[in-house]
């Protein structure tokens, strides 16, 4: 374990590679929350010694019970804490005292509750910074670890083991949750590695889990459920690491709708987060946002089964009906694929097969294939050969529940991977468990229904492009030596400029004037034709009160503009400073865009991006990303967002300059970021984005300071 | 049956409700097409005679054969022919002869290879147009009647019948489509009455089945696959009275994508129609799309088990687990359901019931329903008589495996929804195929995940609102009797107005003027500001020639741009037409829309809907209707794009006239139907929507007549 990874936190691996275990608060009874772990541990498995602990009895379920752990002849490195809130304190410290590396506590009563036992609660997270005892909890559903046969957990859902194991780990901040996907896991029979869900989080929190994961070997594939993220900077390293260690990361997060968002602030009792920030994170460390629960498990099964990540995005379809080979292609390419059509020279190969089949893409064997079982591993030899797919999903109806002819198909599929070991096959059949298994151990992954078939195929594919994308990922550019400080109190739009520009981004060339005289010199020296607005701090929205004029000719026609704006800021905004007005150079035609920095409660500074216009507000047609980063994430920001092609050159429109654009967004995010504390907002709208080779420029800018200073 | 419903044609009950079935090329081996089905139909339990056709054999598979139908003692009503495609056109010939009312043809080899093949499925159309003997195929897996145990197909799915009867029938173009959806039938225990595939589709189409399970007392779900629909006006039909008499349809349409579109084409080899017409369709006839196969019967099985229909949209949320709770808010809100609160004064006594739940909606009973399953029963209650929710889902994880638990579970449920008949309830919860049956029985449906169970109250709320929708519904408007024809050539924008004024769409007030002292008089007539344009039906794109010149505000500048405008015609486009200029009524602030029809070859003269600008090109935001329909169909189609938001008033501005927007679409629509032959497409473009109470007016239109005229 690197020391860079644990960030100075004490392992996990107490709690999931404990010599032995104790269980305080264990009860005769094996329904209660304290009997429940020692039934389960029992009949589990596990290889090392059980400590029931409890006063009240010699022995609790057949085993010799001690008073406390201090008693307990040997070493214990884990603890299993079951006891009512108000013991669960003094039993952590005899645990601590007696060296004990792990705790997890499953009683319920503190910060959940408010009040004392939020009280009980910060007095065991005080004990565990001063003892470096790790606790999972309290509130929480405890910990599994498969292969070691540890049961550490009260959920019904483990009752009776029924768990293979394999290489995905789950981390779960719910418990009722984590239940859940227990029960999912044993009836769709995937492998689980590790298990664990962090209820209030006192210590170890969500970023832990996912920084131990990260560092398993035993794990591939991580499967999160997270409601709100307590540290960004653990967050965010543990994902970077998980990345780095070439695993895949498949996460759910709730809360998108405000009903959502409402339930899910009251259940955690803490801040969330916007949603969309934690979609822009997601996107930014590369891990699966899962929307529904299927998806969930759909992807961590894919990633869990495949042999080698997909190399691109070429997609084949082959089928045995052609209904069902359209609604994968539309499924494909709704999911961005490439339905590539096989070469014409294969496809005329293909018809010499089978004169009857589709032979483009999707590939259709028709019924046929029943009659001539060779059809498969023709067509697939020609399909990975000649069409050069990355991924291929065959559709083979209910073949899968007639095990003969599925091993019969299977023999001919193995012969073609061998050839071919880099190419991802994915099988949609409704499959009997035997040929479920038979499949799944040649590499090859078994889907019910073909759109979820595909959709996972998609879901493959992104994530090795992300894994690509990270290893070339840009740095985030230098903040200029130069750079001011952002102001401490209200400022106009021409010292908010001057601010960003001295942090690297273009802003147009402006001047503001006192006096009519000094107007008419700035135009002059701007050059013609030029803006004049109202310089104000005061007024936020100047073209509401008409103090903006635009195109201006000549001298004569500024001196007159002066003149009317000063006159219509007096007549709107009698109680407004003015500082003067603003002479601009007046922008080339380009496209609106807006840039702008929010502060997170979780994540800090956030940087937005989007199209000017009715874009942001009609579509919610935004970016996000945590700050900072660097040019290529800007682009991947850009990409993002439907209204980009606007910046592509619509209509004979020449294309923008998407260089500068990104430039810039990654500009601000290193602004952003190194004055988080400082800043509440900023807001660039509009950044015009001009036409390839000429640059960008913020014709408008607002910074608003943190309130706090 | 209604005359109206069967439209001239014959009842498809000699298919489905045979007295006798024989087996024309059957086979003494159950393994081949012709002799699958008698081995199915032995098997089955099917009640009347059934009666093997081959001459080469005195027995098959134990029953006597005859050498043809003529020798048959009895009536046959069904004949199920199997033989190969040289001999089938002579057995339907016997069969018509012995007053055979129905054959189905599994035998492949026609249309779909072409050649010999068309012919002869020409011959057998003849044939059916002359006799009136229905016939189901060729190239098609037949038939199936659960409830009469008639499985006249010899698909593999079907064996050992193994199917539960139910309210559902399905209809699906692919044969091995509909194999499939047999399995998964099977595989889900779902209750199947009638299945067909209709193949070639020389005789049955998908039409008439639809009019057949339309008019069928034992039908509640209908569940299509469609691939190309070969007669617009008795699919309407079917679809229409299936509405009518409160059928739920539920339906598949692959070819969205281009890869999906070309696939479907050749499979079929016929015009598909755009993949939007059909969109538009099922929504004007409230079929609900499914996109993946799993929505498909997750929405068949909720038509099929659900006692009433969702009187409103309002959802309550009722769940074990607060993060499970906010996912289903989230998808909830994503569909667009109505996740209300539930009122103060409840939310109060749901917290007297439970101090810690969450009680707002999602209604969250933590893990403490295990210990106390009363918990169930007083917050649905509450839910029902207190939120008045229309729907509730009920999120119960892996109770359901528990047969004890959620036999108790139900009890309480029983008696709440014996107060409440009117409401909805699903379940989410992995579930014993015992406990799903005890659950169904009572109504009750029940989801393995979560977001499914969402998604199909989703599914059932918009389906009875298209229902309720439907039973208002306005008529398509009257043409006026005076609308002008559409014309046999091209015609200037100016007489393109003209003719659609005619047809009661609103234009702008313009005059064409051949010199400059006549435009000058023309815009002294309409009052300053003007426009001036070019008139030629020669230039489609007169803005980009600068042949547009606007905010003219009097006689001199009138004057001068008639000069600039026909300067500019001779320089860009010499070779012209042209008629003068135009001299139009500057139209106030409005929203730019786009109104338009398209002549598609399946469905005829569509309209087509859409916001102006970046909108229908960026965002591809349009909604498509079949032509005709009324005002309220137009407002549909105005609600279904997201630009709609421009119209409601964003930024401050006012709303705009939807009303009559929605008039001059419907009217668009009617103009578009009676002339449907004569117009290949027509394009309004801007159509700007004004200010609310001030109406609408087309700036600019095109009609292009049909090429064949």
């Amino acid at each position: 374990m690197t020391s860079l990874a644990s960030n100075q936190r004490g392992s996990l691996n107490p709690l999931f590679e404990p010599r032995a275990i104790a269980v305080y608060g264990a009860s005769s009874d094996p329904t209660k929350i304290g009997g429940r772990p020692l039934d389960f541990l029992k009949g589990s498995g596990y290889d090392g010694p059980l400590y029931p602990i409890n006063p009240k009895a010699a022995q609790i379920q057949g085993l010799p019970s001690f008073a406390t752990v201090a008693a307990v002849p040997g070493p214990v490195d884990l603890a299993i804490v079951a006891v009512p809130a108000p013991a669960v304190l003094a039993a952590l410290e005899d645990c601590a005292a007696k060296g004990v590396g792990g705790a997890v506590v499953l009683s319920s009563g503190f910060a959940e509750v408010g009040g004392q036992g939020a009280q009980w609660q910060q007095q065991i997270s005080a004990l565990t910074n001063r003892t470096g005892m790790r606790v999972v909890g309290p509130n929480c559903m405890g910990i599994i670890n498969v292969r070691r046969r540890i049961l550490g957990t009260f959920t019904p859902s483990a009752a009776g083991f029924g768990l293979a194991p394999g290489r995905i780990s789950l981390v779960s901040q719910s418990g009722a949750f984590g239940g859940y996907c227990l029960s999912l896991i044993r009836q769709r029979g995937l492998g689980l590695n590790l298990w664990i869900t962090t209820g209030n989080q006192c210590d170890v929190d969500f970023a832990d889990c996912v920084n131990h994961y990260a560092q398993d070997d035993g794990t591939d594939v991580i499967v999160g459920y997270v409601e709100a993220a307590t540290d960004k900077d653990r967050l965010i390293s543990a994902l970077a690491l998980a990345r780095e260690r070439g695993k895949r990361i498949v996460m759910m997060k709730v809360g998108s709708s405000e009903a959502g968002a409402h339930a899910t602030a009251s259940h955690t009792a803490s801040l969330a987060g916007s949603d969309q920030v934690y979609d822009g994170l997601f996107k930014q460390y590369g891990v699966y946002r899962a929307r529904t629960i299927d998806e969930l498990f759909d992807v961590a099964y894919a990633c869990s089964v495949v042999r080698q990540s997909p190399k691109g995005k070429r997609i084949g379809l082959l089928t045995v009906s052609g209904g069902v080979g359209a609604l994968m292609a539309d499924v494909a390419t709704d999911c961005g694929l490439d339905v590539a059509p096989m070469p014409e020279d294969a496809q005329r190969r293909l018809k010499e097969i089978l004169p009857f089949a589709g032979p483009r893409n999707p590939v259709d064997m028709t019924a046929q294939l029943v009659n001539d079982l060779t059809l498969f591993e023709k067509n697939f030899q020609l399909m990975l050969e000649e069409g050069g797919y990355d991924v291929v999903v065959a559709f083979l109806s209910s073949v899968g529940q007639v095990l003969d002819l599925s091993t019969r198909l299977l023999e001919q599929l193995k012969k073609v991977l061998q050839r071919f070991p880099d190419r991802t096959v994915i099988v949609s059949t409704l499959a009997s468990p035997e040929v479920r298994k038979l499949y799944e151990a040649a590499g090859v992954m078994l889907f019910d229904e073909p759109t979820r078939a595909v959709r996972a195929a998609s879901a493959l594919v992104h994530m090795a492009a992300e894994v690509e994308r990270a290893r070339t990922l840009s740095a985030p550019p230098l903040l200029p030596a130069a750079a001011l400080a952002p102001p401490g109190h209200a400022i106009n739009e021409v010292d908010a400029k001057r601010v960003l520009a001295s942090a690297g981004i273009p802003v147009v060339r402006e001047l503001v004037a006192a006096t009519a005289d000094a107007a008419a010199r700035c135009a002059a020296e701007i050059g013609y034709p030029v803006v004049l607005k109202i310089a104000s701090a005061d007024i936020a929205h100047k073209s509401e009160i008409g103090g903006v004029i635009v195109g201006l000719q000549d001298e004569a026609q500024v001196r007159s503009a002066f003149g009317t704006l000063l006159q219509r800021a007096k007549t709107h905004a009698p109680q407004a400073r003015i500082d003067g007005v603003v002479v601009a150079q007046m922008a080339g035609k380009g496209v609106e865009t807006i840039l702008g920095v929010v502060r997170d409660p979780v994540f800090g500074a956030v940087v937005m991006f989007g199209l000017g216009g009715v874009f942001v507000e009609a579509f919610k047609d935004v970016a996000f990303r945590v700050a900072p980063f660097g040019v290529d994430e800007a682009r991947a920001m850009i990409g993002e967002v439907k209204g980009r092609i606007l910046l592509t050159g619509l209509r004979g429109q020449p294309p923008a300059d998407e260089d500068a654009l990104a430039t810039a967004i990654a500009a601000l995010s290193v602004y952003a970021a190194r004055h988080e504390a400082a800043i509440e907002s900023i807001d660039i709208n509009p950044f015009v984005v001009l036409p390839l080779g000429q640059g960008a420029l913020a014709l408008d800018a607002l910074i608003v300071p943190s309130a706090g200073r």
